[in-house]
């Protein structure tokens, strides 16, 4: 086991910062660009990562703590994003910003100082038994998912004006 | 073709900025995991990164402006970071924004108003006749390859502590 809360901390907390320095001010060619029919192109990334915080990790942290294994915690709705209002990729970022500071106020305050309550379980829909704290790594872990997902497809846009460099560039071949 | 030079650059001065939000006071911990024996880690990536700005990327594009095709341009050292002198990822983040910032000066200065600079041949080492066109879009999806990589790189880290998260979560697929 490599999980460490305030290793943990150390990503999520970084994540819009990162997401901002990437993104912020980018041409719209880049913030548009997909990778073909029904895949997300980076602003619906952002905004995905936007319903996370909202419906998903702490939502779902707070009712293992409180529910248990008693019942499932309720499905995450993946493309709930696809029909959010419109707002500019800028101002997703600085709502994303704001959301996850908040998701790390409430992260501490759920797991407390002795982070014994991350050994609780509770029952996935899909998955069954669950531990808080593979919750947690999966939300790290899922920023860097769409992290890289954002970077794939936008690399994808120069698949053909690379020419033959295209062979040594991992990001098309993965 | 996609290809457009502010568009480029657009990417290419935001990944300083971009690896600094990501990195940038990170624990040890996730800038010293690497994939295992024989790969790079999150620091060494950097290092890779900044060989690319001093030897790689200007140099071969001024290397064609100059010569043409009438010689192969130098082979690159893919891995001459790895016996560089040492220092911390702090300094190597700034060395490497430093070094970017220059490298988008004289790619400014190279390519000129005209963009037609662009449209010359040179010869590559492996791949024979190729545009300095694709020399720069190779440069932006390179920045792209190495981003998503140091994500992957530090996400497998957890990869056993997501538990049954593992399967939704496609870094680790890919």
């Amino acid at each position: 086991m490599n999980f460490n809360l305030e290793e943990a901390i150390s990503i999520l907390s970084r994540t819009p910062q990162t997401l901002a320095s990437l993104l912020s001010g980018l041409p719209e060619g880049w913030l548009r660009c997909n990778e073909g029919e029904g895949t997300w192109n980076a602003d619906e990334v952002v905004g995905h990562l936007i319903e996370g915080e909202q419906s998903n990790w702490i939502p779902r942290l707070a009712f293992i703590l409180r529910e248990g294994e008693s019942k499932p915690f309720p499905a995450f709705d993946r493309f709930a994003h696809l029909s959010a209002a419109e707002r500019t990729t800028e101002r997703k970022l600085e709502e994303f910003a704001e959301l996850r500071a908040r998701s790390i106020e409430r992260l501490r305050a759920l797991v407390g100082t002795d982070e014994v309550s991350l050994e609780r379980t509770g029952t996935h829909p899909a998955f069954g038994t669950v531990k808080a704290r593979e919750l947690v790594s999966a939300w790290v872990v899922h920023d860097m998912t769409h992290l890289a997902q954002i970077v794939r497809v936008m690399a994808l846009r120069y698949r053909t004006d690379v020419g033959p460099w295209a062979e040594y560039l991992g990001i098309f071949n993965r």
